[in-house]
Parts: C-alpha cells; sequence; structure tokens
C-alpha cells in the first residue's frame, strides 16, 4: 500500500482566521481602521446618518448609488408591502417556546420564507433585488413576532404610516415610537447595515458561491452573527453595564477586570485601531435621549468607561466600539436584549445580500484547503481486535 | 474632509475561491489529488467501505480513531434513538407544499431542532458529540419526512431493526431494503460522510468560529451543499444519464457536447487530478446491483461516457467523479432525484460537524478583508438634487 506522502504539506501557512486575506472586491463599504472612519459607496457613515434613512441605504447598497425621488419612493413602497408574513409562518411562531434565541427563530423563519417563495421553489434559484429588499423587509417582522409571541404577548403587525425601522420598535415594544425614537432607530439600522466581511457576510459568500440562493446565504449569516465573538457582543456590554450600576464604581471595575486579565466589553475591534465612528455617532444619540429622558445613568456610566479604560490603557490602540453605546441606547429605547443581535442581523440582511450580488456577478466556488496532520496512513483493524 | 486612501489598496491580491489557501489543519481526512486516494483518519476510504459501518466512521470522524466493541455498540444505540424527530417539527413538515426542495426544507428542519434542544436554549451553546449523533440522525428522518409528506405519501416512521443507511432508504421509499441495498446505502453514506474542506464545511467552520453553535453551523452547510456548483452534480449527472437513453448514443453526446464547449457532468474535480477514489467504488456497487436486478442499461451507458470522455479528453486531468455513478445508483434503489443532494447533505452532518468539534478546540474568528474599489470619498446629495 502506498503511503500519504505528508511531506510537502509539513510547512504550509495556515491562513488561520483568514486575517488579511482578500476573498473580494467590493464597493459596498471602505473601513479605514486607522483613522476610524467607515464609508458606504464612497458616502461617510456621518452624512448617511444625518441626511438619508435606512431604506434610502438599502437602495444604495443594492444598486451602488443612491436613488432618484421616484425610485426611492417605489423601493420605500417595496418594502412596506413585503413586511407582512406568510400565514404558514405566522402560526408556527405563534407557538415556539418562551426564551427562545431569537436568532434560532430569525434563522429558521428566514428558511421557511424560501419554502414559501414560489419563484425559488419552481426556478431553483432567484437573484434578485427584489427578493432582497422582501428578506430584509420579513425578517424585521419574523425577529418582532416572534419576541411578543415567545413573551407571551399579542403580536402588533406592522404599520405602513412608519419607516422600516421605527416600524420594527412599534412591532416589538407595541408603543408608536416619538421622532428622536425613530430616528435613533433609522441611525442604529444604518449603522448596522454593513460592515465589509466579517464572518456572518464571509458565510453568506460561501453559501452564494455554490450558486445556492439568497435566503440559504442570508440565514447562514444569521447563524454566523448569532456567536458571541460577533452579534453577541452589545448584549454583554449591556449586561455589564447593568452590573456596574453607576459611575463610581467604573474605576473598581476596570481595574478589577484588568487585574484578572478579563474583557472589558465594548471596547477595541479587529479592523479599527483608532475610536469607532459608529459608537462616535451612538454616544451622540445617547445624550440626546439622556437629555430628553431626563436619566443619564446609561451616559455618565458608559462615559466614565471610556474615560478610564483609555487611561488605563494608554498607548495601546483600544477604543470603545459601536457596542458599548448601542447596548444602552437601545435599553432605554425600551428594547429587550433578546432583540439586540436580531436587530443588528434584521439590519445587516442588506449587507448579506449585496455582498452575495456582487459576488455573483463575477462567481468563483469558495474551496479552501485544511492541511493533513493526522495519523500516516493504516490498515483498519476489527473491532474485536482492537 | 479627508479622503480615502485607496493606493494602498492597489495591489492587493485577491484570493479569489480561496483556492489554496489553508484555512486549517486536519486529522478527519486527507485527499491525495494526485493518486486518487482518500483516507479518514489515516485509514483508505476501501478499507472503510469493505470493512466499517456509517454509524463506525461517524465514531471515527468525531473521537480521532475506531470506537471499542462497547463504544461502537453504545454510540450505534444512541444514533438509533435519536431517529425520532419532535412532534412539533413533524406536525410543520407535514403541511409544506409540494415540489419544496428537501435542502430548503432540511435547513429548516435543522434550526426547528435548535429551538427544541432545552439544553441549547438554556446553555447558549451544545458543542459536544451527543448533540452531533443527534442532528447526524435525524437529519435523515427530516429528508425521509419532507419527501413522503411533499409526495402526498405517508410517512413512515424509523425501523429499531436497520442500520442509519438502510434505515434512511426504508423511510424514502417504504420498502425494507435486502443486504445488497442495504451495503450499498451504508457505503454511500461512508463515502459521503467527510471530503476536507469544500464550501459547505467552509460555510460551517465560519459560522462556528464566532462560537454560534452545531446546528447553526450544520444548516449553514446545507445552505452550501444546496447550490448546483456542489450538491447538485449527481441529479444533474442522472439526467444527462437518462437523456442519452442507451450506449450507442454516447458518442454522440460527447461530441456535441465537447464542439458547443459544454460540460459533461459527472467528470472533473477540483481537487483530483487522477481517478475519484469514490467514483471507482461506486462503479463496482453499480455492477452488482446491475448484476442483481438484471439491468444492465445505467451501467453501459456509464461506462461507455467514461470511455468516450477518456479518450476525446486524452492528456486532461478529466475522470469519472463520484457524482457520475451515485446517481444512476440511487435512481436503480428506487430513490428519487428530489432526496439525492438531501441524502449527501445527510450523509455529511458528521463531516461538518467533526470540523466544527475540530476547529472549537482551537478556535479563531474567520474575519477576512474585502479589497475596496468603489467610488472615491464624496458628499451625500439630497434626493432632490440628483
Amino acid at each position: 500500500m502506498q503511503d500519504i506522502d505528508i511531506d510537502d504539506l509539513a510547512y504550509v501557512h495556515i491562513s488561520k482566521g483568514l486575517d488579511d486575506v482578500v476573498v473580494k472586491e467590493t464597493v459596498l463599504s471602505y473601513i479605514d481602521g486607522e483613522n476610524g472612519r467607515l464609508f458606504y459607496v464612497g458616502y461617510p457613515i456621518e452624512e448617511l446618518v444625518e441626511h438619508s434613512t435606512y431604506e434610502e441605504v438599502c437602495f444604495l447598497l443594492l444598486h451602488g448609488r443612491l436613488p432618484k425621488k421616484d425610485e426611492l419612493e417605489s423601493f420605500t413602497d417595496l418594502m412596506k408591502s413585503e413586511r407582512e408574513l406568510p400565514k404558514e409562518l405566522v402560526a408556527i411562531l405563534s407557538k415556539i417556546p418562551r426564551n427562545s434565541n431569537l436568532m434560532d427563530v430569525l434563522k429558521f423563519g428566514i428558511d421557511y420564507l424560501a419554502i414559501c417563495d414560489e419563484e425559488l421553489q419552481s426556478k431553483g434559484r432567484v437573484d434578485n433585488i427584489v427578493t432582497a429588499a422582501k428578506i430584509i423587509s420579513k425578517s424585521s417582522t419574523i425577529v418582532a413576532y416572534a419576541f411578543r409571541y415567545s413573551e407571551g404577548l399579542e403580536i402588533v403587525r406592522p404599520s405602513q404610516e412608519l419607516s422600516h425601522a421605527a416600524n420594527f420598535l412599534y412591532m416589538v415594544t407595541g408603543v408608536k415610537p416619538d421622532s428622536l425614537s425613530s430616528k435613533i432607530m433609522d441611525v442604529a439600522f444604518i449603522l448596522h447595515a454593513e460592515h465589509e466581511l466579517p464572518a456572518s457576510s464571509m458565510a453568506a459568500l460561501v453559501i452564494a458561491s455554490t450558486l445556492s440562493d439568497l435566503y440559504s446565504a442570508i440565514s447562514g449569516g444569521v447563524g454566523a452573527l448569532k456567536g458571541p465573538l460577533h452579534g453577541g457582543a452589545n448584549e454583554k456590554a449591556l449586561e455589564m453595564i447593568l452590573s456596574i450600576g453607576s459611575p463610581e464604581n467604573v474605576e473598581g471595575y476596570v481595574k478589577q477586570v484588568l487585574a484578572s486579565k478579563g474583557r472589558i466589553m465594548g471596547f477595541g475591534h479587529r479592523v479599527y485601531k483608532s475610536y469607532d465612528p459608529r459608537a462616535a455617532i451612538f454616544r451622540r444619540y445617547l445624550e440626546s435621549l439622556s437629555q430628553q429622558r431626563g436619566d443619564r445613568s446609561f451616559l455618565d456610566i458608559t462615559k466614565k468607561l471610556e474615560e478610564v479604560v483609555r487611561r488605563e490603557l494608554a498607548g495601546k490602540p483600544i477604543f470603545p466600539n459601536i457596542d458599548l453605546y448601542s447596548g444602552a441606547v437601545f435599553h432605554m429605547l425600551g428594547l429587550s436584549k433578546r432583540v439586540f443581535t436580531p436587530l443588528f442581523a434584521a439590519a445587516r440582511t442588506v449587507g448579506w445580500a449585496a455582498h452575495v450580488l456582487e459576488y455573483w456577478r463575477d462567481n468563483r466556488l469558495i474551496r479552501p484547503r485544511a492541511t493533513y496532520v493526522g495519523p500516516p496512513m493504516r490498515r483498519y483493524i476489527p473491532v474485536h481486535q482492537r
């Protein structure tokens, strides 16, 4: 018998984590990690947050350009018209157990939408922007319905008067949001819409590269975002803030975590070696919200955290990331921790779809290698001789 | 405003398709593409097919070694005890539309199993071999139930007397298989159990690398395998064989496809530059089956195809792959084309699980990069000025 020739594999370079491996070209986003800047299709995130809407950003990412007035209106109408769910799916959601992880529910909800998509089921594949808009729009409803059903609450049907983001807040809380809350939700959806190639977008791409379909790709993105190293961080940051309780406890908390080599949630990022521009924006809205509500407790704790961490880690490129402020903002808007990561996922559906559509224009099957480090070739031994 | 500095990105190397990028070490499988050999944990696939069972191969892949007698018995019992599905899932499957793509249903089913897993829902993550065995075992049942319900047939409950693979054939066809059919199904499950890092295993890894869970990773694998560039090939190969109809049409078919620069299904592989060892095994079982059934039509067409293609493409490393023979074998066993790719997926669940468990022992978040090629930074333009 011929031996496995493992010599040629002995000194193989392993691209673990695919750090710095470039998988594709993109026009969707540019992260300037050194200077802490983020652009979608060339537009600074700060300007989009100030002047645009989530619907417009979805159009921008899916088409690669800003819409004209009539295009924006018809795209907004399309997204509105897709807010409701197939009644079979609503029936399934109405029976999920309490405390179900809503990322698991969102994932199977998107899978079920695929089963209900007659065009997909007859043609085998749909790769158009209308399908993307459908998944983006319905994802928010799946999260909201799953949340309310699993809390034993009546579901709140989508409102046709509200923007996509404000409608999400309404469907989850049951309260029609005021203008500041609506604006903040829209900002949150814009800031979570796209961020180049994190694990979730990569998962969507790998799936799509076999010429599978958009639903499969996006459901894979949800599965990846579910992990605590990716989407779960804002929830953990809020837990940390709540456990700290007040600004005067911050010093002690930070010193104790650093002394025990623990990790302070909401700080540091694989790509940003500077202030996360999304964190700066969220911090501003946390200020507005704190002022409106007359409650500065979260603002004071996060600001103090930032001050102490940056002083203690002076010289290290550790800055607040988006999760430090987003969790506090969502909490103040009345959102349960259970929907934090699903909100992120629902907003990111557009980024996953846009990366997949972009990749399909010049598709190549993604097929990396693993290097064998197991035992040399050997003969099978019957069970009674082992 | 600061410009996007795209100079440093201008000549970036793009690892499109991640060809030859090594993502991890593995002890699970070694593909010797030059010599057309495949090993699981050092054991040649030919010996495993001859002497082992799918259950034992699952143990081998999940534990990295062959089981002792009592270990094999208890693992086999565990897999048997996990064949039934939660009744809520059965109720949902009973209502899926006819002609649903069974890969979509399998994906949905696995995601739904996550909701039903109380340990997962309370702990947030389960990463043990028992969970893997549960998913492996139930995946076959999901496929079989979904197939029969969507064909308007009564479901066939799992038999406790049959092996995992034979039971799958029984649940799909409703007929208790004879010993040759049982053996062939077991061989098919073994041959599809693991194959290093194709797109589906990579999708599972990317998802798992965020410390998400086994269900999410495996459901992502199913989503990737669904694509026609990956799992759909055996179905296409069977369609080709059926359309050719008889051996004397092969010459004309091959010449016509090659003249029109078309692709002949069931030939060629990204990694094998030699005879796919799995194809050689399946060919042998196609011979046994043809002899038993007294029907050589598929055998004669595939053999003739092989002869003509290899003559016409002499000098090119184009050889039959597993899909050329597996489709014909499955068809002769009475399996509908609709379950070919789902069968592959159900068998591969173990490979995905094993890669994930292996990666988690030394996890690193997978976070590649995309290189920005979009427009330079620009200011937002209000909609009425566009």
